[in-house]
C-alpha cells in the first residue's frame, strides 16, 4: 500500500512536471537538433542502460556468423545486447567486404531491435594504415606517409580509409596516432607520423579530415569518426617499453606533445579521443581530470567521448596502482572524464553499484552517455543505421584506391644515398639484377619485371630475421648458411639489389606476455651487416632497400652501400613502387621524418633539441646525426637562392612573406620538399635549435626554377613562456629555409611588440 | 663650491643619523654578532667594493710565487684586489702542504692590507676525492664510498679533507656533489653518490658534516665551508652530456633530487651551494629565482651563498640563450639569487654599470654581498685569516689519514662473482699470478707483493686504452699485440688477474671544446672484452678486477670471470687495498650504488623505477638488471631469518620497530649491508617500485647472529601527491629488508590516517 502510494505520488509529480513544459520531444524525430535528441533520449534510459553506453567489447567474444551467414552470438553478447551497448569492436573483421557489410547490417539490425530503445551500436575499427579488416586497401604506414611530406595525399588517403571503413559497416576507428615518436625502441614508432610536432599536426589533422570526409561525410554515412590517440605523451615512455612511465617537462608538453592534440579538436574536429596507456608525470592518463576535462573539454572546446586504451580503467587498479580497486579504477575513469570503458569487465560494469553508493556520481554518468549518444546521431545511426551492400563490392579497393596508395609510396621512398648517380637504373639493360635478402617479398621480383618488362633477376630472401610464430618471433641466431647462398647469387650478377631492415616482429606493439616488440638496440637483427659487407666486397654495385618499422642504426649500411633507399613500410604495392623508383619512372621525394642517430647511445635525438643539449658530443663519436630530419635525395638537382624576406620586422599583428627560388639543375623531372624552419635566437626559456614551421612539396621541370613563398605568422613564434602561459617575445629571430633540417638559406628578422 | 656644499650636507645628514642611533658598530668587533658585524661593514663599501665580494678568480690568471717563494702576481690581479675579492680559487695547487700554506698567508695577507677595509678573500678547492692540491691525501672517489654504504666513514673521510684542505690556507670547497647520476654516459658519473636518493643523502650530508668539522670547524679554523652542487638535476642532463637540457616531471624533481640538497642545508648546514650548467624544465638553473630564492632560501631556510658554475652567469647569453646580452645575464643571475660569479669577466663586472641604470638593484646586490660577508666572518677570517704554517707538513697525508683511506677501500669494493668461492687466494701457495690488463697500475706488483709476502708474479699492463695527451684523449684503436702479449703471460701463470675496465680519460668532466668525457656506449673500450675470452680459453681461474668511472657494460666479464671484484676508482693505496681483498685479509663488504643494466638501450634504468616501467621487456634481452642496485656478495654467507614488525599499523604519530636477525653462516668474519626498502602498494600518484628508506652495515663473525633493528617513521611514507604538496596516504605498504634492492624478505603493514 506505501509502495503504491509513492509510485502514484510519483506519477502525480511527472504529469505536474509534464504540463509545465513543453510537449515532450522524441529522439526518433530527425528534425530535432542532435542537442534535443540527445536530451529526449538520455531521461528514457535505466542506469544499467546508460552504463551500457559507455563500454565496448571485442567482437571475438562472440560474435560470429555461421556457415549459412546469419548472426551467431554467444549468450555473453546477447545478454550485454539486451541493454544496448556503445560499440563493438572489429565486427566482421575477417570477412570480404561485402559479406562484412551483410553481417554488420544484421548485427546492427539485432542491436537495435534487442533494447528498448532502439539505440544503434559503433562499429569500430584501426585503420592507421588502411582498414585493419580483410579486403581493404593497404596503405603505407603512417611515418611512410610522413616521409611523403604531402599531407593532401595523407588526406586523400584517409578519405578512402574512410569510405571503405564505412562501405563495410563501420562507424568509428581508433586512429590516427596524433603521438610525437622520437624513441626508436619504441616498437609503436611507425604507427604515428615521426619525431615532428609541425609535420605530425599537419598529417594527423589531414588524416582525421580525411577519414571523416571532412565531418561532412559522418552524418551523410559516407566516413567514419576518428579517434586521435593516445593522450597523451604515449610516445614518450621512458626506456621505449610500452606501457612505461612518461617523465616530461610541462613546457615541452605543451608546445611539443599537445599540438597535434589541439588541432584535432579544434581544426579537424575529430569524434573521439583516446587516452595512454601510461602514466604522465605520475598520474596515470586514464584518471587525469586535469588532462581529460582540463585541457581536452575546458581549454579546447573537446564535445566528442574520451574511449579508454584496452582495458586500461581497470588497469588503473591492476597496472598503474592508483586505484585501490577494480570499483576505485571505475570511479577515477569516470571522474577524470573517460566515456566508453574499451573491453574490460571489471571496470565500468561497477558503475551501477557506485551510483547507488553515491547517486550524485549518475551525473557524470549521464554526461558521458550524452558523448556517445551525440556521437551516434552525428554519425546518422538513428536514422540511417545500415549500409548499402552492394556499394562494398565495387568501392572497396578498387583500382583507383590501388593508384593512390602507390602514389603515397612513391611520395614517400626516401634517397639517404647515391654514389655516382647509380641510381637511377636503365631499363634497357644486358645486366643481370641479384634480388637478395631477408626483407625481400614473395613478389619483389614479379613487381620488378613488371616496371623493367625484363626477367634477368635472381631472386632470394635467403634467411629470415625471425621464425614465423606470430605469437612468440624468435631470433634467428645463424644466418651463415642463408648469408653463403646470397653471396654467392650476387657473385653470378651484375648489380644487387639488397633487401635489408626490420620484419613485422621486430617492431610492433608489446601487447601481452611473451609477445614483445620493443627493444634495447636499434642495430640490425642477425647477419645483415655481415651480409652487406661481403656483398660488398665482390666489388659490384649494391643499392640497398630498407625496410623497417622503427629507426635503425645504419652505419654500416650508409657506409657500405653505394645507394640507399629508404622505404619504411610501404603499401601492398610497396615492391612495385619500388622498382618504378628504382628503373626512374619517378625520381624519390620523400624526406625523413625522423633523425637518424649515429648510435642508439645519443638518444634521445632529435633535430629541434635545444642547442645546449650538443654543447658537447661524445667521446669517441662523430657529432650530429647520421642523417638529420626531413634528409632525403632526388634524381633531380635542387638549388636554393634569392632568399627574400618581405619585411626584416613582424610584430603580432603582421606577417612576413618569405619567398625563395628553387631550381631544377638535374636532368630528371622530381620533386622536392622545401622547407621553413624558424629559430628564437633568444628567450626567456631554453628554446629549440630550430623547428620546422612549414613547408611545401613542388614539382621541377629539368631546368625549372619556381619562387616559393611562405609566410611567418606572429603564432608560428608563439611558446610557453616562464609563467606557463602561450607568449610572443621581442628580439631576433632566424628563419631557415631548405632541403632538410640542416641545410638552408638563412635571414633574421625581428619581432617587435 | 658647489661640490662642497653636497658634501657637507651629507656629511651633516651622517652625524644627525649617527646621532640619532647608537653608536656606530665596528665590524672589527669580535664582541659583535656575525650579522651586526655584517651589517657594519657593507654600508662602509662603494658599489665597486661589493660587486669585488660577488666574484671569484682562478689563480691562474696570475696569482704565483716567485723563485724566492715571494708573492708574485699579475697586473690584473693587483689590480682586483684593490677592490677586495670574494674568492680565489685555486691558489698554491701545485704546492707542497707547507709551501702552499706559507703561500696563502702571503696572499690573504696581500689582500687583507691591500683594499680599504682589510676584508679577507675565500680560498676556494674542490675535493670530491681529497683536496685537489698536492700533497692531500687521495681517497676514493664519491662513487666508490658510496659502495661502502658506511656513512661514518663518509664523514671520517671528508673530516680529513676539510683539515686538510684548512692546513694549506683554504676555507671553501665546490663540493661535494648532491647529484643524482642515473646515467652511464655522463662523464662526471664518478663525482657524485650513485642513483639513489636515500643513499646520497646519507652520503652528501656525512660528506658536509665532515668537511665542516660539524660547522663548529669553520670558525676555530679547523674545517672548510662546502658547497653542494650542482643545484638542481644536473646529474639528469638528455643524453648523458655536460650542459644538455634536463627534463623532469616537478614530481621526480621535489621526491628523488632535491632531498639531498635540501638535507644539505637543513641538516649538514651547507655554507655554500652551487647553481646547475644545465637548463631545468626550460628554464637556466642560474637564472630561476623560484629554484635559488623559493625553493633554496624561502621554502629550505638556507642562509649561505649561492655560487655560479664556472662561467654560468655570461652563459645565460652564451649558451643557454636566455638572456640577450652579458649585461642582461648579469641582471637575471643577480636577481635569480646567485650571489657570486665564478670566473666569468663579462657577467657581474657589469653590475655597477646596471645599478646606475637602476639603483633598485643595489638592494640585491646588498643581499648577496650580505651572505658573502655573512661566510667569511663564521669561517672567522677577519679575526684570524692566517694558518699554523707548522701543522701542514705533519698533519697532511698523515699515516692516519692513508689508514683511512684504505679503510675507506676495503669496505667499498664490490664482490660481484665469486664462483665455487675461488676468492680468496691463499696466501701460501706455489701459484704463479699473472697482474694483467690496461687498468694495472705501476705499483700493483709492488702492492701485490707487500699483502702477499711473496713475489711470484708476472705483471704487465699490456696496452692502453687510450693515448696519454691529456687534453684530447685518442681512442687506441688496435690493441692487438697488447693482447698477445697478455696471452702469452697468463698462458705462464697459474691464476690470473685481470685488471679491466676504463681509464682517465674516457670517463670524465667535458670541460672545454674536444677535451670531452661523456660517451654515447658503455662499452668497455678497446679489445678487452676479446683479451678476457683469450684468457678465458687457456682454462686457468681468471679474476677481473673492475676499475671504472662510469658503469661499463659488463655482460662479456661477467659470464667469463670466476670471480669479479668491482673496485670503481680507490685511493692512492688501492691496489694494495685490492690486494688484502684478494688474499682475504679483508673479505669485501661493498655494495652496488647503481643498478648495472645488461645493455645501454636499457636507460634509463635505476632500482626505484615505476613498477610499470618493467610491465614489458624488451624483445630478444632477458629482463631486468645485469647486477641489481645494493648488490654485493662476500667470503661470509647471510642468511635473513625471522622479519617481524612492532605493529603491522603506522600512523602519523607513531612508527613501527623493524627486527631481522642476520646470521654469518660462513667460515670468514664479513660485514653486510642489511638494506630496507619500502614501497607503497598503491597511490595517488604512480610510484616507485621501493624505496631504499635505511641500512646498516654490520660485522658478523662465523656462526654469530644479530638481530637488526630499523625504524619506519611516518615521514618514510611522505611523497608528493596530486597537490604538488608532500602528503602521506592511508593503505597498504611493504617493507622488505635484504641484502640487495632484490632479494629480501618482506612483510606488509598499513598506514592510517
Amino acid at each position: 500500500m506505501k509502495r503504491l502510494l509513492v509510485l502514484s505520488l510519483s506519477l502525480i509529480g511527472l504529469l505536474l512536471n509534464s504540463c509545465k513544459e513543453e510537449p515532450a520531444k522524441d529522439y526518433r524525430d530527425p528534425n530535432l537538433s542532435i542537442d534535443e535528441r540527445v536530451e529526449a533520449l538520455l531521461p528514457l534510459l535505466s542506469l544499467e542502460e546508460k552504463v551500457a553506453q559507455m563500454r565496448i567489447f571485442h567482437a571475438n567474444i562472440g560474435v560470429e556468423s555461421d556457415e549459412n551467414g546469419n548472426l551467431k552470438l554467444s549468450e555473453k553478447v546477447i545478454e550485454k545486447l539486451k541493454l544496448g551497448i556503445a560499440g563493438i569492436k572489429n565486427p566482421g573483421e575477417h570477412m570480404s567486404p561485402v559479406e562484412a557489410a551483410k553481417f554488420n547490417n544484421k548485427l546492427q539490425m539485432y542491436i537495435i531491435e534487442n533494447n528498448r530503445h532502439g539505440i544503434p551500436a559503433l562499429f569500430v575499427t584501426e585503420s592507421y594504415n588502411g582498414v585493419d579488416a580483410e579486403g581493404s586497401t593497404k596503405f603505407g604506414r603512417p611515418i611512410t606517409s610522413a616521409a611523403s611530406f604531402n599531407p593532401e595525399l595523407v588526406y586523400k588517403v584517409w578519405d578512402i580509409v574512410g569510405r571503405e571503413a564505412r562501405l563495410r559497416g563501420m562507424h568509428m576507428c581508433h586512429s590516427p596516432e596524433a603521438d610525437i615518436v622520437r624513441d626508436p625502441r619504441f616498437g609503436r614508432m611507425s604507427e604515428a607520423f615521426g619525431e615532428d610536432t609541425y609535420l605530425t599536426t599537419q598529417m594527423v589533422t589531414n588524416a582525421i579530415k580525411g577519414v571523416q570526409g571532412d565531418y561532412d561525410g559522418l552524418g551523410n554515412g559516407t566516413h567514419i569518426g576518428a579517434v586521435a590517440k593516445h593522450f597523451a605523451g604515449y610516445g614518450q615512455v621512458l626506456g621505449g617499453t610500452n606501457f612505461a612511465a612518461i617523465e616530461i617537462s610541462p613546457r615541452t608538453l605543451i608546445d611539443e606533445i599537445y599540438p597535434p592534440f589541439e588541432a584535432a579538436v579544434k581544426e579537424a574536429k575529430t569524434l573521439g579521443i583516446m587516452a595512454s596507456h601510461g602514466d604522465l608525470n605520475g598520474i596515470a592518463s586514464h584518471g587525469n581530470p586535469e588532462l581529460l576535462n582540463g585541457v581536452l573539454r575546458n581549454q579546447w572546446g573537446f564535445k566528442g567521448y574520451v574511449v579508454s586504451d584496452a582495458n586500461d580503467i581497470g588497469r588503473l587498479y591492476y597496472f598503474m596502482k592508483v586505484a585501490e580497486s577494480p570499483e576505485a579504477a571505475a570511479l577515477m575513469g569516470l571522474s577524470a572524464g573517460v566515456d566508453i570503458d574499451l573491453y574490460a569487465e571489471d571496470a565500468y560494469s561497477y558503475l551501477p553499484a557506485l551510483v547507488k553508493k553515491n547517486p550524485e556520481i549518475e551525473k557524470l554518468i549521464d554526461m558521458s552517455v550524452k558523448r556517445v549518444l551525440r556521437t551516434k546521431f552525428i554519425l546518422g545511426l538513428f536514422d540511417n543505421p545500415y549500409v548499402d551492400e552492394n556499394l562494398a563490392k565495387t568501392s572497396i579497393r578498387s583500382d583507383a584506391s590501388l593508384k593512390l596508395a602507390q602514389e603515397s609510396d612513391l611520395e614517400s621512398i626516401i634517397l639517404l644515398k647515391n654514389s655516382n648517380n647509380i641510381l637511377p637504373i636503365g631499363k634497357n639493360r644486358s645486366k643481370k639484377i641479384a634480388l637478395i635478402g631477408p626483407l625481400l617479398s614473395e613478389t619483389t621480383q614479379t613487381d620488378f619485371e613488371a616496371v623493367d618488362g625484363s626477367n634477368s633477376y635472381y631472386a632470394d630472401f635467403g634467411f629470415k630475421l625471425t621464425d614465423e610464430n606470430k605469437s612468440i618471433p624468435k631470433l634467428i641466431e645463424d644466418n651463415s648458411a642463408g648469408v653463403e647462398k646470397l653471396v654467392n647469387i650476387a657473385k653470378q650478377s651484375d648489380i644487387v639489389i639488397l633487401f635489408l631492415g626490420g620484419d613485422e616482429f621486430t617492431s610492433k606493439e608489446a601487447f601481452f606476455n611473451g609477445a614483445l616488440g620493443d627493444r634495447a638496440t636499434i642495430d640490425p637483427v642477425g647477419q645483415q651487416d655481415e651480409l652487406l659487407k661481403k656483398v660488398k666486397a665482390l666489388g659490384k654495385p649494391v643499392i640497398v632497400v630498407l625496410k623497417h618499422r622503427r629507426t635503425l642504426s645504419i652505419n654500416e649500411i650508409a657506409e657500405n652501400a653505394d645507394a640507399l633507399l629508404d622505404a619504411w613500410d610501404l603499401s601492398e604495392l610497396g615492391d612495385n613502387s619500388l622498382a618504378k623508383i628504382i628503373f626512374g619512372e619517378v625520381s624519390p621525394s620523400g624526406k625523413l621524418p625522423v633523425t637518424v642517430p649515429r648510435s642508439i647511445g645519443q638518444l634521445p635525438f632529435h633535430y629541434s633539441m635545444k642547442e645546449i643539449n650538443h654543447k658537447k658530443g661524445y667521446l669517441f663519436l662523430e657529432d650530429g646525426p647520421l642523417y638529420p630530419f626531413g634528409f632525403g635525395l632526388s634524381y633531380g638537382s635542387f638549388i636554393y637562392t634569392n632568399l627574400e624576406l618581405s619585411n626584416e620586422e613582424i610584430t603580432p599583428n603582421s606577417e612576413i612573406t618569405v619567398s625563395v627560388d628553387v631550381s631544377n639543375t638535374g636532368k630528371i623531372k622530381a620533386k622536392e620538399v622545401v622547407q621553413m624552419y624558424l629559430k628564437d635566437e633568444i628567450g626567456s626559456v631554453t628554446r629549440p635549435d630550430k623547428e620546422l614551421k612549414s613547408f611545401k612539396k613542388i614539382e621541377l621541370n629539368p631546368g625549372e626554377t619556381k619562387t616559393i613563398t611562405f609566410t611567418i605568422t606572429p603564432k608560428m613564434l608563439e611558446f610557453t613562456g616562464l609563467k606557463m602561459e602561450k607568449i610572443l617575445e621581442a628580439g631576433d629571430y632566424k628563419v631557415m629555409v631548405g632541403t632538410s633540417s640542416k641545410e638552408g638559406l638563412t635571414k633574421e628578422f625581428k619581432l617587435k611588440m
